[in-house]
Formats: C-alpha cells, structure tokens, sequence
C-alpha cells in the first residue's frame, strides 16, 4: 500500500496550497506565502510536530525522493517561464533607470547579506557569505507584478521603473549564481570559471540561433496547424540546457532554463509556447515546489543564536533592498518619494530567492540550519512589502501604457477559453437536438 | 553529474516520442505507434543492445525509479481524461447497439484470450488467464477516432455505432480489470471482492454529489474569476479517488481516476477543467508513459516459443475483436457491410490495453516475458486497423451530426487559442508603439 502514498501527498500538496494560497489573498498578503505555509503547516516541522507530542507519532507529508525530483522539475519550469516572460526589447525601452536600480539592489544587498554572515560566523568561508548575500538580492518579479496590479499602479513611473529593474534584477541575480556556483564547484580558479561562462554564453547564442531558424521555418510550411509540437520542442530546449548548463558548463540548471526561455520569447510561437506553461506549472510543479521547501524545514534546530540571525537577516534585507534601490533611483533624478515608493517594491522576495538557497544547501555552500532563516526572512518580506507599498502609493493612479500590461494578458485568455468552451459546448448541444428533430 | 541525467532522458523521451509520432502520422499510422517505437528504440531493446555489440558499452534511456512514477501519473492522467470525455447522456442516446456491439466484443476476447493462454500453459492460475483476456478486451477510442477522422467516416450510422461502442467497451473493460484485481488480492472470496466494488460505487456515488455541489456553489459565487482553482480541484479529486480505490477498496487506481473524470465530466466547469489536462498529458505526462513502456521491453528474451506465442496472440486478438463486435452488430440488425466496417473499427487497441497488461504486470499476474509479445500485438493491430478501415470505409461519407464532433472541439480550440494570443500580441505591440510618440 506505501507505493500509492505519493498519490495522496500530492493530493494533499495541491489541495493544501490552493486552500491556502486562497486565504493569503483573502488577507490581501502574495498567495506565496500561503503556498510556503502549507509546506510548513503539513510536513514535520508543524503536523508532524504536533501529532507527535499528542499521539506520539509522526503523522504528516514528509519529503521523498519523487516529490524532490518533481520540485526541482518546478524550479526548472519556473525559471524557463520566467525567461519567457523577459523580454529584452521592453527592457532596453524602459531605459537606464531600470538598470541603475537593479544594480545598486543587487550590490548593496549582496554586501550587507555578505557582512551579515562573516558577524555572526566570524572565519566563515567567502564563498557561503556571498552566498547568503546572493539569497537577499533576487527581487520577486511575480509578487511585486501583483501587488501593484491589485493597487492599479503598474503604469506609474515608479511601477515602470520598479518592473523594469524587477526584471533586470533576475538577470543580475542569475549572473551572480553562475560566478558564485562556478567558483564553489572546485577550487577557485577565475580564469576556468569565466571561460565556462563564456562557452556558455557561446552555446546559448548557437541554440539560440538554431532553434530560431528552426521555428521560422516550421513557422512558415505549418501556420497554425500541428501546434502541440512548439510546446513540446520547447519543453525539450530547456531541459537539454538545463542539463548541458550544469554537466557541460559546471553552471546551475536553472540558468540554462532561464536562458530557454529568453530564446523561444524571441523565436516564432514564443507567446503560444509560453501560455502551455502555465497550466503545468500551476498544476503539478508549482505546488509541489512550494510545498516540498516548506517540508523540509524543521523548527526545533532553531537555537537563540539563530533566532537572532533571523531577526538580523530580516532587518538587513529589508535596508538593504530600500536604500540599494532607493539610492539607485534618487542617483537616476527621480524625487525622494518616487525612491521610496521604487525601494518598497523592490523589497518582496520569493522564488528565486528561494531557489538560489535551494542551490546552495545541495552544493553544501549554505548550511541547512539557515534554511529556516531564509524562509522567515522571504515570508515576513512577502508581508510587508503590500502593506507599505499600499500607503506609499496611496492616491497615485495613471493611465500611460508600459510594460505592466502584458503580465495582465495571460489572465485575460484564461477566461477567454472558458467562456468559448462554453459557447462551443452549447452550439454543439444545439445543433445535436435539431439533428434528432 | 548522474543526478541530473533525468533532464536529459526527459528530453530525449520529449524529442524522440515527437518525432516518431509525426513520422508514424505521415506514414498514415496512428501516432501511439510511434509513441512506443521511440520507447522500444531508445531503450535497451534496440539501441542498448546495438551500442553493447558494438562498442561494449550499454548507451541507451534505461528505466529508472522517476520515469516510472511519472508513467504511472502519466496512465491516471490519461484515465482522467478518458473518463472525463465520456458523457453518460450521449451514450445512452446511441442506443442498444452501441452496447450490445460492446458487450460481445468484450466476451469474445475475454474467453479466446484465456482459452489461449491455458493452450499455451497449461496449469496457468485462472486470474492470470483471465488477465490476458482482459488485455484484448479495450479498444482504443483515441485511435479509432483519429482514424475515423481522417477518413472522413465519423458520422455515418457504423462510425457512430463504433464511437459509443469503443466507450461503453472501456466501462467494461474496466470493470472486467476490478473484478480481477479484486480476485488477484488475496485468496478468491467473491463476496468480498463485490462489497468492496459495491463500496466503490457508493464511495463514488458520494464524491460525485460532494464535487457536484461544490463546483456548483463555487460556478455561482465565482462566476468565471479565478479559474485556476477548479483544475486543481478536479486534479486533487482524481488523485485522492486513484489513491482511494487502490489502498480502501484494493480496486485498480486507474478506475479511481476514471469515476473522478466522469464525475468532472457532469459538473460545472468539467469542460474547462479538461481542456487543462491535454497540455499536462502530452508536454510531460504522456510521452513518458509510452516512452517507459518501450524501455521496459527486452527483446532478447524472446525464445520460439514466445514468438509463436505473439504470432497466436495477434490472429486471436484480430479475430475475436473483428468476430465478436461484428456478431453483435449483426444481432442489432446492421448489414452484413456494416458489420464488416463496425468489427474491423474495434480492431485498435491502445492504452488501455497496455495499462492493463502494465497492471497485471505490477501485481505478477502477468509474467514480464509476455510484455514483449502483447506490445508487438498492439503494434500490429493499431498498424492495419487504418489499413482495413480504409478499404472498408471506401465511398461511404455522410453528413449526420453525431457524438463523434466532440473530438473535433479540442483540436480547434487549440488553433483559435494561438491566433487569439497572435491577436493579443500585435495590439499589444501597437498600442505601445502608439503611447511612445
């Protein structure tokens, strides 16, 4: 009977995240905070915990190989879709403002995270300190895209310029991952890392290129017939450079995904492609991502000295994305209240956030009792964030349109398609009574 | 380096599974055929054993712990949707022939499967007999449907006939496989084995209203907001209901994902809710399935006596189908013509055939030196069914509305989904040229 377990966790993992992923937005917090929780309130730290002192066994989702296998399936998927959704047209229109915020939020984040760790673990090795100052500077593209949408402030200046450097910031934070896990794989050797680096900057223009032409000329003898095979194609890229990134380049999977789906955003199909995605990803590999984060943290390992690194990491990551972006944006004219409001927004965390530590503890670059920390530090982050960034903006509203607009398309088709199943359903019904007439 | 090599055997299988079936589709066969070719070849039956004589080293996909629960996913998946594509009503509108077709065209392979299987091995247990027979009982809808398409032939009186029949065929074949499993458990004891189906059928019974009345309260409250929610209930239903009936009620998980599909399929939103399965099964699901069952088969060990066994398992499998759905369709009064077309449609077999070969298989019913035989049988019967159909079919076309303009729906949403986003894109791209002068 074990061997049918893993149909009820998942089961539970779907059912517990979207309970809970409905309740966060109910209380107006990112629905990926109550995706974390489920994790957390489901595995052993919490049920398990419980049941254990009441019944005296531990009964609760634990990690297992396969959910494992299928979470790290969800980060690849992530990050592909997340390079889908960058396109690199939109971010050299919205200028230099972007990329000035971006870069001061991902450097000054990066050296207070750095400093933070060689405070509290004086001798520590360089490589685990930029590591933790690496977790505090990936901004979450998705949780800031929808606070500002529920606010209806995508389309001001400062929400332009807070996506833009949203996105940029993905890039930067990735560009940071593959020197960092270049150097942690052997001994450091620069000049070794920079030649993978760039032999993978090489393959990503040459897969770029192939699977480019191919599209264009699959795009021009099929049209819109036979589509199933686009997704399917694209599906194929980015495992091969998720797993060519990591065994050839010695560079992190997840950078070769996200370098997938940059190139099939700029290839034929792209926005057909990307809209497959979704639908795998919310339904199977998303939540068992989320979930399986939460399961494997445990609760009890936390002593008072890591209590306190929890609170410090908070504080820290919190200044350190306000004035890192707040500077950026003041450096780029923009007055005291724009920089405020632009500091804020960078402020959330997720995904890749969590991903990066995910990366470090399985290179054992970060130790797993920092595991909690980091999740505190993302979800008290994700909680923050809408509630000052509601009083910042409150009363600026614009209409100019910018980038924000495409994330809204998506959401648009979903209830498209429903409603044209629905319409189609009741032609057929209609036109299958007249026939027995 | 090993624990990545799950990316690349996902996209060898994603690639390699395409590929085949678009060859398989231009050679006019149906695309399973491929499917399973791109299994057999990239697995140890071909390339593994080419590599090894030629090189002395094994070079091929090999089974592995993750393939085979993404398979296994991958077959409740596919039950889900069969079950979600099965309307109770249009069943009962096409009438008796369709089951009496039905009915016959289970018995009869159902006892000249067993009887083989005892001239083949005397003394063999009864369930494992029966077990072959079960495998030659199920037609494949999707394969007969694709081939009914193609010909143009779907709404003539025999290719209805051959529609409701292949459905009604998999209820049966199904509840043949509970019955069984049932049987193989434990010791015989028939009165349990119909509690525990009886206990089903309520247990299903009462999912149903539960779903029924949720989706019904959540269609009025919600409307068509936040969409995404129901996919994941049916998801979490279907694999709550596989787990159910496999550990509770010692029934195949496979039937459990079936009932919750029909259960999706008379609810609110079960249209929408099936459109998501398609992406889910043919970007990841489905290709391992097929994949993982041409892994699994090694050629080597097929002795004479094997082949012969194959040779036998075939004519059977083609003559009992062919006689006894045409005998039934003869009995409900169709011509003799008719008859021919309606047997020779049965003819397919497909995934249900090999699920529950895989079944019985898992249970060590089935040996695993017959896995090698009854995917050959399936092969060739998917092979000529299209060919005999055709020659069947020949000048017969007719214009009459029936079940059979379901399947068409899904092809076409696909094609208007992409010419939407294609719509959706260059607006996007023009109002934004428009906000920059």
């Amino acid at each position: 009977m074990e061997q049918y377990n893993y149909l009820l966790s998942l089961c539970v993992i779907l059912m517990s995240t979207k309970i809970f992923s409905i309740i966060s937005r109910r209380a107006q917090l990112p629905q990926v905070v109550g995706a974390l929780a489920a994790g957390l309130f489901f595995g052993p730290a919490v049920l398990g915990a419980l049941t254990q002192s009441f019944f005296g066994i531990k009964f609760c989702l634990m990690p297992s190989p396969l959910l494992s296998r299928l979470a790290e399936l969800g980060v690849i998927v992530i990050m592909f879709t997340a390079g889908m959704e960058t396109n690199i047209q939109d971010l050299r229109a919205s200028g230099k403002a972007g990329f000035v915020v971006a870069l001061t939020g991902v450097l000054v984040p990066l050296g207070m995270g750095a400093g933070l760790m060689y405070l509290f673990e004086p001798g520590v090795a360089m490589t685990s300190a930029i590591f933790v100052g690496a977790v505090l500077t990936a901004t979450s593209v998705s949780i800031t895209v929808e606070t500002l949408k529920e606010l209806g402030c995508m389309s001001t200046k400062s929400g332009n310029t807070i996506l833009a450097a949203a996105l940029i910031d993905d890039i930067l934070g990735l560009i940071c991952l593959t020197v960092i896990t270049g150097m942690a794989g052997e001994k450091v050797n620069l000049t070794l890392v920079f030649m993978k680096i760039l032999g993978f900057v090489g393959f990503v223009v040459i897969m770029g290129l192939i699977f480019y032409s191919f599209m264009t000329w699959s795009d021009r003898s099929q049209g819109s017939k036979n589509l199933r095979r686009y997704p399917v194609m694209g599906f194929a890229l980015c495992l091969f450079m998720a797993w060519a990134a990591e065994t050839v380049f010695g560079i992190a999977d997840i950078i070769g995904a996200f370098a997938a789906g940059m190139i099939i955003a700029l290839s034929p199909k792209g926005n057909y492609i990307a809209s497959k995605f979704d639908t795998i990803a919310y339904l199977l590999l998303t939540p068992v991502f989320f979930a399986n984060i939460g399961l494997e943290v445990t609760i009890p390992s936390m002593s008072l000295n890591l209590l306190l690194f929890t609170l410090a990491l908070v504080v820290v990551s919190v200044i350190s994305k306000l004035g890192g972006c707040g500077l950026g944006a003041k450096l780029c004219g923009l007055n005291m209240h724009q920089s405020y409001q632009i500091g804020m927004g960078m402020v959330c965390r997720g995904e890749v956030a969590l991903i990066v530590a995910d990366k470090g503890l399985e290179m054992n670059v970060i130790n797993e009792s920092y595991m909690g920390p980091i999740i505190i530090m993302i979800i008290i982050c994700t909680i923050i964030t809408p509630i000052f960034l509601k009083d910042a903006f409150k009363g600026d509203k614009s209409k100019e349109y910018g980038i924000s607009d495409q994330f809204a398309l998506s959401d648009k088709l979903d209830e498209v398609t429903e409603s044209m199943l629905d319409a189609e359903t009741s032609i057929y019904t209609l036109l299958k009574s007249r026939s027995h007439e």
